[in-house]
Formats: C-alpha cells, structure tokens, sequence
C-alpha cells in the first residue's frame, strides 16, 4: 500500500494545529479557506493546491518547509528509509578543521 | 512573493529526471501519466496529485520523501530558513558515547 502525501500531509497539518489548542474554525477563518475545505484537507480525503497549503501555514504561523520536513520524516519511515538532507550552506563561508 | 510548493516540486522532479539522463517520454511512459501532464507538473504549471505524484516518483526509482526533503531544502532556502529535522530512531537501539 502506498503512503498518500495528501494524507501524511493532513496529519500533520492537524497535529500542529492541535498542538496549538486551536479549532478548525479559527484557522480555516485565518488562512481564508472554508472549515469544510481545512477540514478535508487535514482527513487527507483532500489535495490542497499550493496556494492553499501557503494560507493555512500562514495561519498556523509555520514555514511551509517545515511541514514538509515533518512530512518527509513520516514518509521515511512509512517507507523504511533514513532521510538525507542537504542544508542549505551560507555562501562564503568556509568551514576548516585543524589537527591539534 | 510565496513560493509556490508546485513550482519547487516541479524543479526538484525535472532535476532529477535529467541527472538520470531521462526524457519527458520515457518517465512519463513508465509513471503511466501522460507526456503533457509531467512537463506541465515539472513547469510547476499543474499540481500533481498524491497518486501520480508516487507513480512519477517510481518512476523516478526515487522515494518520495527524498523528493520532500529535496523541496523542504530549496523552500527553507527561499525562506531564509535553517531545517530542523525529525530523524527516526531505530527502535531498541541506544547510543551512548564513552570517554576515552
């Protein structure tokens, strides 16, 4: 069985906004999408657009990175992987390491 | 300006496709989606569903949540965002460190 995105997704969405202690109905009002809409979002029966996704991270107050950093963690271990993460580097900076 | 999820998804899908040294045709023939449907998601043009968005990830030989954390890296970028990731733990297993 393959682990939907939309649902992985709507978990997390739900998680954070519990963790919160905020409704469905003050976040969907924040992010200007319908209660109905958020709320089939978040049971992962739902694809939310990207604008969509944008408005209701706005609302949660979260980057949108982040959720997919939670989302990707999930989906990993669905799928039995260890997650590879390139980070961003600050450009000119040069890391050394010195042999005391 | 947002960021749109569908524009770095679409980045993060072509990129990997070309550094397989893979045409439109050949991925799209594989995913069982068609040849415009992939170059419009790739173009950030079209949002991929949860269904197609794994079938064309399969196709890709490449785990979906490798492709999050590549798109979670390139939004935190556009964010001025370091990444905290959620790594899974192998249950059972304790590190522990000792001094020499």
């Amino acid at each position: 069985m393959t682990t939907l995105l939309r649902r992985e997704l709507g978990d997390v969405l739900r998680e954070r906004r519990r963790a919160q202690g905020r409704t469905l109905r003050e976040v969907s009002a924040t992010a200007s999408v319908s209660l109905g809409y958020l709320s089939e979002v978040e049971r992962g029966e739902k694809e939310a657009s990207s604008e969509l996704l944008a408005s209701i991270c706005g609302a949660l107050d979260l980057p949108l990175s982040q959720v997919l950093i939670d989302v990707s963690s999930r989906m990993a271990e669905s799928e039995g992987l260890a997650l590879t993460v390139a980070l961003p580097v600050p450009s000119g900076d040069v890391v050394s390491a010195s042999a005391a």
